[in-house]
């Protein structure tokens, strides 16, 4: 089968198309035919570096398809169209998935759509709600709010929890994205200081969650921006890892809840519990157009390179897919 | 009625014995006939600062005595024997308590053993359980293991979840009492570095609740100890607040959550559930004597001065009583 492997961890230019003999599924998993895949920050990361997840040559950790086989212990129909995460081996004509984590693609979306809902909006989903534990109406601050998370980050935020959102981005497209999605404040951060606009529409109580790709470049303005009781969910370090001076003081004062993640190296049983509880809770809103996946553009999976430059030059508002 | 107030904030030499008023209950509170109280690290801090949360200028945050009046909403009888946490004003012949957090002393306690309960034992429920989710045979770091909330949190952690405890303290005879209490390791953390033994007796895989009260300068070794998925509860800051050089990508590795908390400035609807949860969970088995108040000296009230001295000088194993 035709698929996307790297020749030497390195640039785009290390990305190859190949051929890899077709999987075969183990017992609790079953193997989707795939009609698209997306482009994610971890697939860079592994292109570039040896280390990483996964147990295939293969990059990509999502895939939308149709059922081509089913493991032994697995109850579902051939032909049956699927979207979820895999271990690696997106990017390919077949792949293999733990049937646990399969999700059913609701009639009214394409493969292209589909493929782009599992990765952020699952990370979305269990930042927001699991670690973030957003309540009702409170209010949340989503950084990077034209990115794949943000956009389906503010989405879920206001369709589950009727929350105030409030955003970051620096760029007018992607605040205007972000508008279009329901965020309550838009905030350009290259034109304020995005603490004391979080301060004003506040009235100085500050928000009660943050979705913080960006780490250490926004401690102090995050810090600033939290309420009493807040959750201060770590999903990236776009701005660095290393914070020079940390106040404790003010972490205990606030009662503040800090709490780093990552999805992808997490357990099949986490991964499996993750999409079921969106499956019920979420993909509903998808067949009613109150959910939608935010597709940027679609490339040909023979223009990979392309679509790996076209993240790194952040030019995307939404996800990058690749038709198989 | 007789108390303590303070001349001006400083030394132990402000602390003075006055006459005030007795104060009058209001119709959600109870006045209780204060028999002994205990001396907290936040009583030295209110005495050194002018700032702080009480209403009133007396100081003391926890009594044990019994119901000398009930407010219009309450139902209590006079002469029930309780304990538990007040807004301040517990270093007096009387104190008024928000009648929900109003804990009945089981039978086999004296008033001096039950002062000892209130503050220390609910702080350790509350960060051990609420907090750090610290699940049945689970694995703990307990620091400061001979201070009033060490000794109760090893004792807790232990009967409530079976859990394996591991404990750091300075001085032979305060690692003597963290093993009598049931502690499964003992570090003398002057004799070696602690992160180095937590790796050598978890097998390198870290713990999975540390409470800290330690702050700024274990940091580093904390982080270290932390097991993945592991919750890091900051409740204290005796070696400083200020970490110099965050690394953010081990918390996100590590998937750690880290949780500032103080439970003083909570609300009164929070510490009444945290008091009846501990009563339904923990106050049987003081009872049955699986608990037990660690009373390190009992001093008269009049001797104030000596009692916040003794702490202050840190020779403290166990809680300091106050006979009223």
């Amino acid at each position: 089968m035709k698929c996307i492997t790297v020749k030497q961890p390195g640039g785009t230019d290390q990305l190859q198309v190949s051929e890899q003999p077709v999987p075969e599924p183990g017992s609790d998993e079953i193997l989707i035919h795939v009609q698209a895949t997306a482009v994610n920050r971890t697939d860079i990361l592994n292109r570039e570096n040896t280390g990483g997840y996964a147990t295939t040559p293969i990059l990509g950790v999502e895939v939308a398809g149709v059922v081509e086989k089913a493991g032994a212990n697995v109850k579902v129909e051939p032909g049956t169209r699927v979207m979820g995460l895999v271990n690696g081996g997106g990017y390919a004509e077949y792949a293999v998935m733990p049937a646990g984590r399969a999700m059913i693609i609701p009639e009214e979306l394409t493969f292209e759509e589909a493929a782009a809902i599992p990765e952020v909006f699952l990370t979305a989903y269990q930042t927001l709600f699991w670690l973030g534990e957003l309540k009702r109406e409170e209010t949340v601050l989503i950084h990077a709010g034209g990115s794949g998370v943000g956009t389906a980050a503010i989405q879920l935020a206001k369709q589950l929890r009727a929350a105030r959102v409030i955003t970051t981005a620096g760029k007018a497209e992607k605040l205007d994205m972000t508008r279009s999605l329901g965020a309550d404040v838009c905030i350009n951060y290259k034109e304020e200081a995005f603490d004391e606009a979080v301060k004003q529409v506040t009235d100085h109580e500050g928000v009660n969650v943050i979705l913080d790709f960006i780490g250490a470049s926004y401690w102090e303005k995050n810090l600033n921006s939290m309420a009493v009781d807040g959750r201060w969910v770590l999903i990236g370090m776009l701005g660095g890892a290393m914070v020079e001076h940390v106040d404790l003081s003010q972490l205990m004062a606030k009662r503040i809840h800090l709490k780093g993640t990552l999805l992808t190296p997490r357990s099949d049983a986490y991964k499996a519990a993750l999409a079921q509880a969106f499956s019920k809770d979420a993909l509903p809103l998808f067949s009613t157009g109150k959910l939608k996946p935010i597709v940027d553009r679609v490339f040909p999976l023979d223009e990979i390179a392309a679509a790996h430059q076209h993240m790194e030059n952040n030019q995307n508002i939404g996800k990058i897919i690749l038709h198989v």
